[in-house]
């Protein structure tokens, strides 16, 4: 009893630990000889690097993943995106419903409802429905892919991929094995795996109280104000993303592509940045302009409690509903008929504060330790701490220094967010005891 | 009266109204042969960026200002500099007091407080009070100047030199007439020059709020809040930019100057993007990772209701100062025992998400307009809106469809986030008759 008290009462310490150990266990298995495609052993930054990458489902690789690792070495990154990814979802949600009397009692009530899960005594079915709905989702993509896959690969090739790539989106992972750091650029239009690896990603970037809010909206007939915001902005984001994409890569990376091949390719590289990390362009053959714009989708990134990463779509939302009710001269961040709260509005800022400055830290750290483009050097650093995957060709040259600050800001990436939220949930109880006087400055 | 109250109840529509009909009396008496040292006309676009550059106090050019104007074309932007600048400085502390009734009660004791201006009666001394410490300032720095440029270029030239950048610096405007758009880069381990030019620009970018209190310290015994703000972000930054200049081009453009040529150096990069403009060393030689620490640095800015521009040092510090709280778990963000309006820190959080959109969307347009590096078009567009005008040497070059992105991008960083400010103050007057009920979603 102590013990689970003394767990539960350090929620950031448990994830934040939980994550840590499952990264060092990766990193021993594959440093291991039978782990590598040549049979040999793997430097330990190399393994630690790959490792951290796949927990964080992050999807950024020091060394290619279908040519480098063999068939073992492959599983056991799967393996570790998938704990990973569904630990992460599982936890998240479970924390959230855990420490009930950490967080607000609106927070709970909001998680709860859309759960369903009234008492603690839920929480099993709770974790049974997540893993379930896993597993749904990773096997009919698994089954849709291999309609291409076993063709093209053989049976036993075909399935392997099938399911390495089912489990690699729907985790937001990025990784792939098609060798040569290539990604998915061979099936730039190819309707079924752009359908089932796009629908895939965004099944698993919208987080599970969303999916479990849609499924009882037949039942309930209304959604939650959090799933509202989190499909607005989800939605604008794939249409912004995918019609400026086609206009500044027009007559660039698609200028080869028949006009259903740009239409795939737009839509793929608008969902991909948010934060899946597969691409079927060149990303290193982009116009900096659409590498910037890249940057933003990436660090704005997916859902709360989703197996993708970046500030978050409802975070980027309520901020923008802020400033709208700003220059509209009203008090409050307004939309469907509900107020957002100040207080939320706050805490978002902050986050979005902290994520920069990290950026410009490491930007500014890495453009000391490589010899690269200074955009590219950022937009590695927006990859991996909004754990997207995507790279400008970067990564696979990094020195030393440079895996180590990656690795750390794809850690930072991953767990930041949510250990800060925990952080500021439970220290914002605390009530000051005085306040200074109000004292007014000039800004603008 | 009806006129009067009419302009008064449209404080925005004046100061743009205003500032548009002394660009374009600029613009016509630029066009002007005898405005050109080769005495034929000027083209419309070329007078319009040029006189826009100078009543927003920018210092961006198309054409260099020591070669290609004569001395009356050059009297006339430096004219329009000092009306631009002086202008805005008197108007923006005419308004804050005027609109007494408009702005909030807090907002008009501490104009009134810091400038000592209680009735409206005080109005005509204010004026003149601003207009006697400018040309105090302005004649000092042209006398200290001119104690390097009259020997160097002789007496009549070294002193027209003299009072032209001595203006240019309290004006935060960045013009120059050294030719071959070198700006200062022959003075870079002067410390005569170095001393005279950033005391100058510090001094015009503190603003007169500032100014006026910190004279009357000696009977007061007090500062206002505004004013310890306003130095202590100051000092930071000012740190900060000479440190870090130092570290990133130490090998770089600092290499080839003796150890009081790299501190000097360092120095003056570091005054000069908030917002003076001026350069010691040339910016476009600058390492990337400067250039985008500069962009940081020009997009902070200046003090309010100074010659500078930017974002606002205060609305930087207090968005600092709310990140800091929320991470200690404060509900406040507070400094020198008092606490800053919750109000403002969402204004502040207004002015910068604005900005950054209108950067984004900027630099977007003229990455599809000009032919440059992404980096540097950027940087022209961050100097741009903080009305900064150092040049990684884009603008000389730019196409008629960019030089008209950048005036807009000029007038917006000049007269936006004041507008904004004023519109906001009158607007939130305005209480919402309803509110909607509040609701929580998941960040983070
Ligand atoms: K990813
Ligand atoms: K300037």
């Amino acid at each position: 009893m102590q013990t689970k008290k003394g767990l539960l009462s350090h929620p950031p310490r448990v994830l934040v630990g939980g994550f840590l150990v499952v990264i060092l266990i990766g990193t021993v298995l594959l440093t291991l000889p039978v782990s590598s495609a040549a049979g040999h052993a793997t430097d330990f930054l190399t393994a630690l690097f790959t490792a951290t990458s796949a927990v964080c489902v992050t999807g950024l690789v020091v060394v290619d993943t279908g040519t480098y690792w063999s068939t073992f070495g492959q599983l056991v990154i799967i393996s570790l995106i998938q704990v990973g990814g569904l630990g992460f979802m599982t936890m998240a949600v479970m924390f959230w419903l855990l420490l009930g009397h950490r967080v607000t009692f609106q927070e709970r009530m909001l998680i709860q409802e859309s759960l369903n899960v009234i008492e603690l005594s839920g929480l099993i079915r709770l974790a049974k429905q997540v893993i379930a709905l896993t597993l749904i989702i990773e096997l009919t993509a698994a089954l849709l892919l291999a309609l291409r896959f076993v063709p093209e690969l053989g049976l036993a090739r075909g399935i392997g991929y099938s399911l390495f790539h089912a489990i690699s989106a729907f985790n937001n992972a990025g990784f792939d094995l098609f060798g040569n750091f290539r990604s998915l650029t061979g099936y730039v239009d190819a309707p079924l795996v752009n359908i089932t690896v796009t629908g895939t990603v965004i099944l698993g970037s919208l987080g599970f109280t969303v999916m479990a809010d849609l499924l009882r909206y037949r039942e309930r007939k209304k959604l939650s104000l959090h799933t509202k915001l989190v499909l607005l902005v989800t939605v604008i984001l794939l249409l912004l993303g995918m019609s400026v994409f086609l206009m500044l890569e027009y007559n660039n990376t698609l200028a080869g592509l028949s006009a259903g091949g740009k239409f795939w390719a737009s839509w793929f590289q608008a969902v991909t940045p948010r934060t899946a990390g597969f691409n079927t362009v060149d990303v290193a053959a982009m116009r900096p302009a659409t590498l910037f714009f890249i940057m933003i989708l990436m660090f704005i990134g997916a859902s709360p409690g989703s197996t993708g990463g970046g500030i978050k779509t409802t975070t980027f939302g309520i901020l923008c509903l802020a400033v709208i009710s700003l220059a509209r001269g009203k008090e409050d961040a307004e939309i469907f008929n509900r107020r957002i709260p100040k207080e939320q509005i706050y805490k978002g800022m902050g986050v979005v504060f902290l994520a920069l400055c990290w950026v410009v830290f490491a930007t500014l750290l890495l453009d000391v330790t490589e010899k690269a483009d200074f955009l590219k050097i950022m937009f590695e650093v927006v990859s991996a701490i909004a754990t997207v995957g995507l790279s400008a060709g970067l990564t696979a040259g990094l020195s030393a220094a440079g895996k180590i600050i990656i690795i750390i800001t794809m850690f930072l990436g991953r767990l930041g967010p949510l250990t800060i939220a925990f952080a500021l949930a439970v220290r914002q109880k605390r009530k000051q005891k005085y306040r200074y006087p109000e004292e007014r400055v000039i800004i603008g």
